[in-house]
């Protein structure tokens, strides 16, 4: 898993009925310490994050694991908006 | 999911037949802001996206959740065409 | 999916079983321009490809997907060979 | 599979239930010699791994192929504590 | 599919059982010419490989798509011991 910041959102009324109903968001790709990098992912929504937070990404099959985000088509689905991370 | 300019498409005759009734784009990889970036994508598109549009791509097993995609046997995808981001 | 040339083929006598009859070749990746990257790949043929050929492979779970390469345990397989890339 | 350090641990409050029971680590990605390189990735434990610990990640539905790891909702998995490395 | 050379052996006491009986080897990246790359793999082995061995190794769900490597929890295995690469 991955972690990132929300930056934005993608809105698209041309798309696969699927997507329907979830919300898309522009996630960069950032180090456990806060800073952003350079790669980013569009994540589909289960958590009700919003732009800023610093959320827990899951990609490829593994995001059909749970009740919630088993039908998503989606390869990466935010799962978790992080409280705190403590460095060793 | 990754957002992409479509900048091309590919002609084969000699293929699997089940890629067949497919139009194979290809996709230049960008930053959601619309830079272009190095990397590049042949995506079958489900939406009837054209030359020049910005799309947004699905890969691996996800690809399989939709009705319209589920037999494709490609493991890139176009599933919507953007209309706009919003950046927080 | 990616595009590749074909630059040779692999010989191995001491295998899995379930990977003979399938011919395995060296593919380098490239640009749809025809320029030659730095990455390659060792693909599965199922369109009977032969070096110097300009190839579509897909990799993942869907080179799963057709009759001809569903039982095929390759991460990622040759699907057709280029005819025209057209460029917007 | 990837070998990593674990360097801290991730914690969220607000996630999918099915996360919950998991031990959330950071792994800094390190190279066979123990030189730690520059990516990460945050893990599921299943080993209780500790942080300092070298460990053996296991990502994409290879983790769905034990008893124990077989319902996590993550695409990355503990699945050994490193005891040695003997290079040839 | 990706080539590589046997470097090195991992052992590892405090791991999932389902991991048990199997060699677990660290396989340098190298290109098809034999230059060896940066990356590295740690792969679980099937053709009873050696160090300083070429090797091809399979990653993904692939690996399960033969009988012997059906239910190994490892997302890469090592197939074949290349005998020979015939470039063009």
């Amino acid at each position: 898993m991955r972690l990132g910041k929300v930056i934005g959102e993608l809105w698209a009324t041309r798309k696969q009925e699927d997507l329907s109903g979830f919300k898309l968001l522009i996630v960069r790709d950032m180090e456990p310490d806060g800073t952003e990098l350079k790669g980013y992912t569009v994540a589909a929504d289960t958590v009700d994050a919003g732009v800023g937070e610093v959320v827990l990404m899951v990609s490829g099959s593994a995001t059909r694991q749970t009740d919630a985000t088993g039908l998503i088509p989606s390869d990466t689905v935010i799962v978790a908006r992080v409280d705190k991370i403590t460095m060793g």
